[in-house]
């Protein structure tokens, strides 16, 4: 099992483990490792047994198979521009015995809804490049900018595309940073796909928000529903509970 | 003095103290008592000395009085649709000598910028009404409705109105529930009032808010900055230190 797991392995690359199912994500320093957004979406996503989901932007491929583990939703796909990238996430899935539930793609998030058809998800999920343009750029490396910053795709990008790739009354997922917050909620209404729930994070209780975590309904109607925050640390270096839990620690 | 006091009083009406300045406002328990909202919006709004400021909706002139107490504000106007609202706001300015630095008008919102004219103030504040329509009604008294209620005005016309008459660079206060922000960021983004600032104001740190307070800049960009919870009862009965430093108490 070791020397087959080893063989999936790449230069550069490390196995980590992922705490629910026994489950293990192919990752290099190199490239772009999760980080706590995808383990925060994959908690605050909720789909109904069966549903058909969509993750935009995969990367490794983390938000899939976080999701495969915690939900019972029937078929995920994982689109990913990035070759190395797919790649990596593909030879995950492989890894975890996942390829009957579990498809990674490698292409274009704009041309997601020709790729798949519109209407075709009930559900969409995506933790897509949180900055503006090359807005404070420091990543000389390209496959870590193309993952943090809008080079390669708008915020409207996914946005658009979501709403089209979403069935009617389909949910859309979205973990992003609190200051795009008034964009997010213009465009997903000017796309129909309303925003319904969301769930601010802070790294402590007397602390800004780092990070918002959004539910859409497609063609839904106006009114939110704001939770409680969502507090990372009780105190320095120790999380709460709600995050030990989510690590599954 | 005591006799003075209450010679500006109506049947029905109270005196209460501001705890700020010595301050006091009549009230009446038939008509619309101030509440934490006002309280929690006179502490959000910040001016430079000087500021030229407007208040829509002013009911009983309480955020006016406020400001008057906790701001280097020049001049303080409240507008009020209802008369009898308008007529107590009056007779509170004047039991607190306050004649030379607030107005309180009577009129309606939806004709403020024809009433003040376009880019007269460097601040508006409003603490509107809440609920759509007659959404959810019980106030069989109508006082109270159009205060709560959107019937003699929407969210448009008072977002509308402040835009035009903010001054370019005018800043923008509204305290509002956080089910109805998605329309609050849109109707600000598209009268180009951005938002800028907010805060959400949780009753416990482990519970939903159920109020927001934000700020817009007239003519700015988008970048939302999104502070730190409100949180209003650090158990139960018990007031948070800010909370009771707000209230002055």
């Amino acid at each position: 099992m070791r020397a087959e797991s080893e063989s999936l392995l790449k230069v550069g690359e490390r196995l980590d483990d992922l705490e629910r199912n026994g489950y293990r994500i192919i990752q290099s320093r190199e490239r772009f490792c999760f980080g706590m957004d995808a383990v925060l979406l994959s908690g605050f996503v909720q789909m109904k047994a069966g549903a058909c989901v969509l993750d935009l932007g995969t990367g490794t491929g983390i938000i899939p198979i976080l999701l495969e583990a915690k939900t019972e939703g029937r078929h995920f796909t994982g689109l990913e521009i990035q070759e190395e990238s797919a790649d990596m996430a593909r030879r995950s899935v492989r890894l975890n015995g996942l390829e009957d539930k579990i498809d990674i793609v490698n292409g274009d998030i704009k041309d997601a809804s020709t790729l798949f058809g519109a209407s075709s998800f009930d559900v969409v999920t995506t933790n897509p490049p949180y900055m503006v343009g090359r807005h404070g750029l420091t990543n000389a490396d390209e496959a870590k900018t193309i993952a943090r910053h809008e080079v390669l795709c708008t915020l409207e990008d996914v946005i658009s595309q979501a709403a089209r790739l979403l069935k009617p009354g389909g949910h859309f997922f979205m973990v992003h940073r609190p200051f795009r917050l008034v964009e997010i909620f213009c465009l997903m209404h000017q796309y129909r796909m309303e925003p319904k729930r969301m769930r601010m994070v802070h790294p402590f209780v007397n602390r800004e928000p780092n990070m918002v975590l959004i539910e859409g309904l497609r063609g839904g109607n106006a009114r939110l529903s704001v939770e409680k925050p969502l507090i990372v640390f009780k105190e320095k270096g120790i999380y709460t509970e709600e995050i030990t839990e989510l690590y599954g620690y």
